[in-house]
Formats: C-alpha cells, sequence, structure tokens
C-alpha cells in the first residue's frame, strides 16, 4: 500500500497534473515552441566550446564570477542591446537575470501583489498571467486593446471606477510589443499616454516585452521603460522567443530598489550558469543576424496560417493579422464556444489556446483563439487549420464552406 | 526624481539585498562552492558539442521533446545512478528534475506547508530550509544529531510532545549522507528506526540527499527512501556538489501523487535544457570516474582544513571530521559569539557561516561555526584559518595559543 501523502498537502493547491507527458499533440498551436531549422545549432556548439573553454572552472562557484544578478557579460550585452533596439537607457547594473519571462513574472508578483490586491491588464492577456495572480488570491481588471495598444481612455476610467470603489491596485501589466494574444504594437503615443495615466493614479508599470525581437518591422518604437522616469517601469524580455524557448533565460530591467528586493525572492541559487554563458557568447556577435533570420522564418509561418484559416474557415474567421510573433488570434461567430472545440479538437490531435484562458473576462474570450504557429511545418499549418475547421463545423455548424468544399 | 515604487511593496517581504555583488570575500569560507578545478570543463565542451549537433533542434520546444517532469535522458540516468548507488527503485518516471535542490525546497513546501504548520528538522540544519520555512509563517522544532545522523529517539519524544501541543506537522526533514552541517552519516539502523517513527505519527519524510556523492567511503548506505513504502518520502539530489554549483539542476524523486501535485508549482516553464543535455551526454560515461577524482580533490582540502583549524585554534577548537562534502561545524568556548565574529571577520575578508543561521535553536549554534573548504586553494585555508584565530582571539580572547604562537 502506498503511503497517502495527500493528507498533508495544503488545501489550496491547483489542480495536479493529469498525466504523464506522451508526446506534443499532432497539430500543435499551442505554447510558446519556436521554429526548430532557426535554432542556431553550430553556432551553439562554437559558442559553448569558446565560452567553457575560457571560463568552465568558474562553473564552480554560485553565480560564477558575476554574484547573484546574472551573468556579467549576458548583463551588458542586454543593457546594451536594449539601448540599442528598444532606447532604453540600461547598465549591466539594472539588470537581473532570471530564469525565464515566468519568473519575472512571479517575482513581480512576489514583490508587489498580496492577496485582495488588484492588478490592471490587457482585456486579452497572457493565460499564466491571469492564474498567477489567481494563485496569489489577487484581482484583474481587463482594458480593451485596438490596433495601438492598451486604450489608455480605457484605463483612466477603469482606474477611476477602481479607485472610487476603494481597490488597491498594484501594477499595470501591458505587453506592448507583440501583444500577447492580439499581435499588436504599442504606438508612441499610447505608450506616452499610458504613462500620464500612471503617474495620475501613482501606479508602476511592468512592460512585458518578450515578443519584442520579433516584430515583423526593421524597428519597434521605444520600450515604455525609455520613456519613462526610474523606477516607475520594471521591464522583463526573453531569449525564449527570439532564440528558443528551453533555454530558461529572461531578464529584468529596473531600478535598484527594486532588483534589491526581488534578489532575496529569487530563491533558485541562479539561473543555470551554462545557457547564460552560451547565450552571452553567441549573442554579441551573431544576435542581430540571428533575429533577422529568425522573424523571416516566422513571417512566412503567419502568412501561411492566416491564409489557411481564411480558406478554411472563409468569412466566419475574423483573424487579426500579427505584426509579428508567433501566434495569431481568431474571433469567430458567436454559436462557437471554443473552450469545447479546445477540448474536442485535443481529443483528435488539434491542440488550441481558447480564448477563455486568454482573457481578463472568460466569457468574452469564449468565441475567440489563440493559434501559434511557429513550431509546425507549413504542411501542418496547413492540415492542421483544415482539421479545426471540419470539428469545428461539425460541433458548431461553422464554417459551412472551406477549403473549396461545401460541408454539410 | 525617481518614483517612489516601494510605496507599493508587500509589506513583509524579506530584507532586500544590501549591495550589489562586489566579488567574493579574500577567504571564503561560505557557500557550496566547488573546486575550480575539478570542473571537467574538456568533458563538458564534447559533452556540449555530441548532444546540440545530435538533437540541438529540440531546444525549439519547451521541454525539449520530454515534457515537464525534464529531460528524458537524464532522468533516466538519475534513477539508474540512484538504483546503483543509493539502492533505490525509481525509474525516470518517478524523477522530476528541478532548477537546484534549492528549487527542490520550495516545492515540497509548496505541496505541504503553510502557516502556522511546524516541519521537524535536524537540530544543526541548512539554514536556507529554515529561512523558507519563517518566509512561508511555518515554524520549525530541531531534533539532535549524534554521530550516526538524527536520534530517532528525540525525534519520536519531539513527535510526542508536538502532537500533545496539538502541532500540524507537516513532514520530517533530513539531510542523512553527510548531514549539513555536521558531516555525518546516518547509520542503516537509524535510517530504519527514523522510518519507523514516522510510519508511527504518519508522517512524510524528505531527504535531502544533496551531498550524498560526496561520501570519502566507497559506498554509503541506502537512501531512506530506497527502504520505505511508495510515497512515504521525498527524495531530492543535485549535481551542484558533485559536479559544480552553477549549473542549477537538481531532482526530486517521488512517486505521482507527489510529483504531478508539484508540477503545476513549478512555474519556471522547465530547467535549464542545455544544463540538462549537457549534464545527461557527461553523466552517463564520466559520473563514477568524475565523483572519484571530486572527492579525492575535497579529502585533501578537509584534511589541510582540520589541521590548520586544529594548529591555529588548538583545543579551543572542538571539530567533527566530516565523512565527506564541503564543510566542517567547529565548536568554540563559550565565550565566543560567532555572529560577531561572521561580522568582524567579514569585514576584514574572512567569510564563516555563523552558527546560530545553522542552527533551529539560535542560542544552541552561538558558539559554532560552519566552515567550507571546497573552492579556497590549501594555502588560503592555511592562511584565512589562521587569520580567524587571530581574529577570534582578539575579540574574544580565545584562542591564547596557535601556530606556535603564544598570542597575548
Amino acid at each position: 500500500m502506498p503511503y497517502d501523502i495527500a493528507q498533508h498537502f495544503r488545501q489550496d493547491l491547483p489542480a495536479p497534473a493529469a498525466a504523464r507527458f506522451g508526446g506534443f499533440p499532432r497539430y500543435n498551436f499551442v505554447g510558446g515552441h519556436n521554429d526548430a531549422s532557426g535554432v542556431p545549432v553550430d553556432a551553439f556548439v562554437e559558442a559553448a566550446s569558446k565560452a567553457l573553454t575560457r571560463e568552465g572552472r568558474t562553473l564552480a562557484t554560485y553565480g560564477m564570477e558575476s554574484g547573484p544578478q546574472g551573468y556579467r557579460p549576458l548583463r551588458t550585452f542586454v543593457a546594451d542591446m536594449l539601448g540599442r533596439r528598444a532606447g532604453m537607457s540600461a547598465t549591466a547594473d539594472d539588470v537581473l537575470v532570471v530564469s525565464g519571462s515566468l519568473q519575472a513574472l512571479d517575482l513581480v508578483n512576489a514583490v508587489l501583489v498580496g492577496p485582495g490586491d488588484t492588478v490592471v491588464i490587457e482585456e486579452a492577456t497572457y493565460g499564466g498571467a491571469m492564474t498567477r495572480l489567481s494563485r496569489i488570491g489577487a484581482d484583474w481588471v481587463g482594458v480593451p486593446v485596438d490596433k495601438d495598444g492598451m486604450r489608455t481612455d480605457a484605463l483612466a476610467e477603469t482606474l477611476d471606477r477602481l479607485k472610487s470603489e476603494g481597490k488597491r491596485v498594484k501594477y499595470i501589466y501591458t505587453i506592448p510589443t507583440i501583444q500577447n494574444p492580439t499581435g499588436t504594437v504599442m504606438s508612441l503615443d499610447r505608450r506616452k499616454a499610458l504613462l500620464e495615466v500612471a503617474e495620475t493614479f501613482d501606479l508602476p508599470v511592468f512592460e512585458d516585452d518578450c515578443y519584442a525581437d520579433l516584430t515583423w518591422a526593421d524597428s519597434r518604437p521605444p520600450a515604455i521603460h525609455a520613456l519613462a522616469e526610474p523606477g516607475r517601469v520594471i521591464y522583463c524580455g526573453s531569449f525564449s522567443k527570439s532564440i528558443a524557448p528551453a533555454l530558461r533565460v529572461g531578464f529584468i530591467v529596473a531600478d535598484w530598489p527594486t532588483l534589491s528586493q526581488m534578489m532575496p525572492l529569487k530563491t533558485d541559487g541562479g539561473t543555470g550558469a551554462l545557457e547564460q554563458m552560451v547565450l552571452a557568447e553567441f549573442c554579441s556577435s551573431k544576435f542581430d543576424d540571428h533575429v533577422v533570420s529568425m522573424r523571416s522564418i516566422l513571417k512566412a509561418k503567419h502568412d501561411a496560417i492566416v491564409e489557411a484559416v481564411s480558406q478554411e474557415f472563409g468569412t466566419t474567421a475574423e483573424i487579426a493579422p500579427s505584426e509579428g510573433g508567433i501566434f495569431i488570434w481568431v474571433t469567430l461567430p458567436e454559436e462557437v464556444d471554443t473552450s469545447r472545440l479546445a477540448a474536442v479538437a485535443g481529443a483528435e490531435g488539434v491542440a488550441i489556446n481558447p480564448g477563455a484562458e486568454w482573457s481578463a473576462d472568460a466569457a468574452s474570450g469564449r468565441r475567440r483563439m489563440r493559434l501559434c504557429f511557429a513550431n509546425p511545418s507549413v504542411e501542418d499549418l496547413r492540415e492542421g487549420v483544415a482539421k479545426l475547421a471540419e470539428i469545428c463545423h461539425r460541433e458548431f455548424g461553422v464554417p459551412t464552406r472551406g477549403g473549396n468544399v461545401i460541408r454539410s
């Protein structure tokens, strides 16, 4: 008889994992996976060899010779890169290397958010941001997003309302550059307007820029961090989307009062040294070129999935073409419930993110879905979308026509 | 004027980091650092090259092809290695790769411990285990350790008392194989007795075996996990001590009810893939030989620091020579307060762990200290200990004689 340890578990735990990993779905439109041919394997081998040969012995010490903020050459690269690409004026001292941008979310919440607090987020946003708040016992309120990003007029109204209701708002969470899931890029004017609202309501901003390197356009607006006074904006970015998600390396840029408060809460003894070394070595000479090539791979897949959805779902699907990144956000007719669609399609090997899980107000996401396109081949994108349309037709009667076939 | 974000911080945060990292102390007797010459740099270069060339493209997916429990070849190695070395019968399915054994501690606590709960620990134990419980608002109670490990008679008495006091005990925490900081190895009989007590009191055991590969002896007793029914013992180990601490890779071995409940709480999107790949590749052919060579490096340093302390502190220092690992535990006369010694010596470039931080009852650790010996050179071990004795004499009047010099 196995011992019943569950009697000692905390009473407030999330649902356990349902099953062991059994491989990826046949048509995988979920998760921040990337294109396998985009992984710079040879350059990684070279970077690993160079970095290890030069300073592998420093692996004998926690944090190598760089301390708990992370490997200094990587922090220096991040600061320079953000200066060049996002107009920021950070130095290596303002960077905390973290174990993926997910840890950045955890650290921001650990420092700022307690039970009963409220965070203002974009109406459609990263699902994991909400599950994290939920775990803490915090609330969130969504603000609409249009093609220029979070609507700052609605943001001000929302904050006014929350103030009158006596809510304790802790920060404004935004994914301004390739918003997840809507794929928009916040305009420069909006960024400035957002900061004005934050000032009016005396609130910090958490800028999650983890897709920012993947805009189709060659340049992107300056980071909100670049436009603000010190201390106002906590910025995070990642190498997961621009290079490879299995490397768990992201970064927070913030001033010392914030970083110093996060450091004792980063209880993992540092982020993986080998990954930091290899990234620093690789990025110092190859980051910009790599990003250009990654973008062109992703743009081709983006266009392929947009075409496939248009063809298979016809006019029943409203697609907001993304301005970069790895996903599209699709709105279907009223009669479709994407949570049910996800369950049925999932059982048939087609995985999608139902809109309810990616929406501040689950009901408003009911007929929406996020499709990630970076990992499947173009052929699988087409096949998977065709299969999804077929299942959607069977379950909800739409689309009635797709792939040049009238469905009945 | 920088924005005052601190007004929004949670009110219950630990003290912030006091200062940016300014390099390691001149004589560094703290932290789980290891010997730099022990890092198998060339073998790592080879392992990185082989693993990346073979399957670097899988870095494009979270968890590679192995899912959230971690890279399967590494889990297979861990299960085999623990079978061979620790008598365990785990398979890859029972292993969760974690981002260092520190994350194992966090996950065990996240699943089991809430505010007001109690954990039973060894009287002298890893300081970080207590700071973690403290952060959760949980209590701990220490059980004495002798040369055979945790005293199980005292364990039973303690649990009886806690029961009569109505305390909610969640688990028994032990570091049986090279106990931190006392350096003892729990005998087989004690392991069995500990399990009997755990059964009597219907409690799970958390076995932290992160130093277990570094016993001076060629073999070690079976893990407590190996002696228990399924589900009773959560086991954790690490590559930090046996290979290199900057690689943040450890492992938990537990049954599915426990692992499945931990997985949604491991919110980091997986442990670094490159580190897992390189470790799996390296360990599959070189782990055992590496450990033998690491041990002999460490044994020489252990003997050097024991000799230095004996020489410099004379009979005023009572040293428990360790049966392996990277630290010794030293007891000084009543008049010495090692917290003050640590502060004064720290300011003069000699870092030590004061016993109060490594003791369940801070007062009982007042005259004790932990000295980590793996990282400094033998010459620095000698110089640093001499300097420490000199400072100790100046502050507390002991030792009166050391290094063949009468101090006055």
